[in-house]
């Protein structure tokens, strides 16, 4: 019953990708990304256990996030033997787990649309070629987005990046930024990697560094604050960070920080990147300004591994994200692309494309 | 005995100080600035005592320790009964635990220095006098930087600061920065602070809030990532920090993001101030090429609170200050006022007053 999905993820596997989740024996296997950098991985035998998983974030990332929800409709086609009224439920309960998870939604909208017309068996391997579909699609982003970094990166070169939006927060490749600078080692170009530690949620030292690591690309780990001294010190060339969300102008909306390391780079004069997708461009937004900056618990900034580091009764602020205004963005790295300012069209061009 | 120096401590708690250690029956009584922000007082009975707590770091910022330094050489006056041998083996032993401790070793000589002609009772009282000249000494420098700083803020301003040059850290009023804002507090004027947690150590977080916390200044937590952010929202109208070190033409060593701040500032027009005095500068540096960035143990970059949070293997770096160029400063504030650059003659002038 399982076949074709099985063939898939062996092949998957020999491509030695950086997966967050795969189908394996009628179960999904997932990384525990609520233990990283310590590797764990758990086994989820049902719709529901996936579905838990994404609520309780031990997959993150939004590119992962859909990925679980493939595997949340998968799972529910083999445990219902392809009932489309089963598979749709699955699809209602996936997304409620997390209602502005928009690429996870659309992906579980777009799965289980035109269910009709399939006999039971037709519809497991329907559903199963329209995964494959969709993950090669999003692989194929991501070795995209990869190349176009890849590219403008020069031999021996040491890049900075800050948060995570690399391989387990993706399809598995490498995301917006694991993927290029694992292209650029594959290009043999030797390259070095300086990860910010990324606070207050340490992104960039428990998961980037752990990543880097894992895939050989060598990694040197900072505090959030030193980026102005290493710039002094001349000691890295190029930033390349992900975003959460882009405006049509090219104003990045990225994890907290990013803004500060632009302004270090453009007193130093070292090219920033946002390496990112269509899938990321807000058009809605037509500059940042059109972009709330979302205001989070700020118990992760007075807390650490639950212990207070601040005075009882200290309150303090946690922005989730800043704005970089376009001008401090040297160029913008896409699936089609590195693309230099004035973004407006290019960036509005790239949105609208299938 | 010690009715000179009972006297003198009893004036300065009703002064409402914030004393990092002081005198008290026969004994020193130091907070432990290890345990911060938990507020615990260590009481030390003689001058081993008091230079295991200085090498141990329980006291710490170079004012606090001179005025450690002081208290282990009253011990040792006290418990010698003014034998000024025993006060000299004291003095050495005291500088021996700290050898880089500029200040300590400046004032435990300046204690130590022509004791002979004395009888030993005469030498107890004598002590005792020229132990609280330095401490009023010093206390006048910090309510005069304080006095300085405070008239450049407006009523209602919010300052933004990074790292912990406050009370505690040197001989109580205030040190380098908390003294500004209890003089501005002291003038009526209503402010607000925003204090960087100051990865890796965590200053603002642990002393930083608590000390304005308890002397009732409204303060607000924030990560050093998130200056810009917040600048960009108009949250803060100045920045004032301490510094570690001036050369001559005002280019500042000071805690690592020190530099990254004045950037933030420089790039929204916001004024951007070092408190510092005529102790801070450092003649034979020339410019900030000459001060040598101290590269620290990198394990408190990958562990916290003893728990590692990147991955085994995971190399970093801990540079432990960085250098903010003069042109960044918009007025230095020190003892004998805010002055402005250019800073060459300025501040030769002032390090070579007496």
């Amino acid at each position: 019953m399982d076949q074709l999905l099985r063939d898939y993820v062996e092949k998957l596997k020999s491509d030695d990708l950086l997966l967050p989740a795969w189908y394996e024996d009628g179960k999904i296997v997932m990384l525990d990304q609520l233990k990283l950098p310590k590797e764990e991985y758990i086994e989820l035998g049902d719709m529901e256990g996936v579905a838990k998983a994404i609520k309780d974030m031990v997959i993150r990332g939004s590119g992962a996030i859909a990925l679980a929800g493939i595997y949340g409709i998968i799972i529910a086609t083999f445990t219902s033997k392809g009932d489309a009224d089963e598979i749709r439920k699955a699809g209602e309960y996936l997304k409620a787990t997390r209602p502005t998870a928009v690429n996870m939604h659309k992906t579980v909208d777009m799965l289980c649309q035109d269910m009709d017309g399939f006999s039971k068996d037709e519809l497991v391997q329907e559903m199963q070629k329209r995964s494959i579909q969709i993950m090669e699609k999003q692989l194929d982003v991501e070795r995209r987005i990869g190349k176009a970094g890849a590219d403008l990166i020069k031999d021996g070169e040491t890049i900075l990046t800050i948060c995570h939006a690399g391989g387990v927060a993706g399809f598995g490749f490498g995301g917006r930024t694991l993927s290029v600078f694992r292209t650029a080692m594959a290009q043999g170009k030797n390259i070095k990697v300086i990860s910010c530690e990324t606070r207050p949620y340490f992104q960039g030292a428990r998961i980037t560094a752990w990543e880097l690591k894992k895939l050989g690309i060598p990694v040197t780990l900072i505090t959030d604050n030193m980026v102005g001294a290493i710039a002094q010190k001349g000691m890295f060339d190029r930033v390349i960070t992900g975003s959460d969300r882009l405006a049509v102008n090219g104003d990045t909306a990225n994890k907290i920080g990013t803004y500060m390391i632009s302004l270090v780079a453009k007193a130093h004069g070292i090219p920033f990147h946002i390496s990112t997708s269509k899938y990321n461009i807000d058009l809605n937004a037509k500059s940042g300004k059109d972009i709330e900056i979302e205001m989070r618990d700020s118990s992760e900034v007075t807390m650490i591994n639950g212990k207070r580091i601040a005075a009882e009764g200290v309150e303090a602020l946690y922005p989730g994200f800043d704005i970089t205004p376009n001008e401090n963005i040297t160029a913008i790295i896409t699936e089609n692309g590195a693309l230099e300012g004035p973004f407006v069209e290019k960036l509005t061009k790239l949105a609208n494309e299938a």
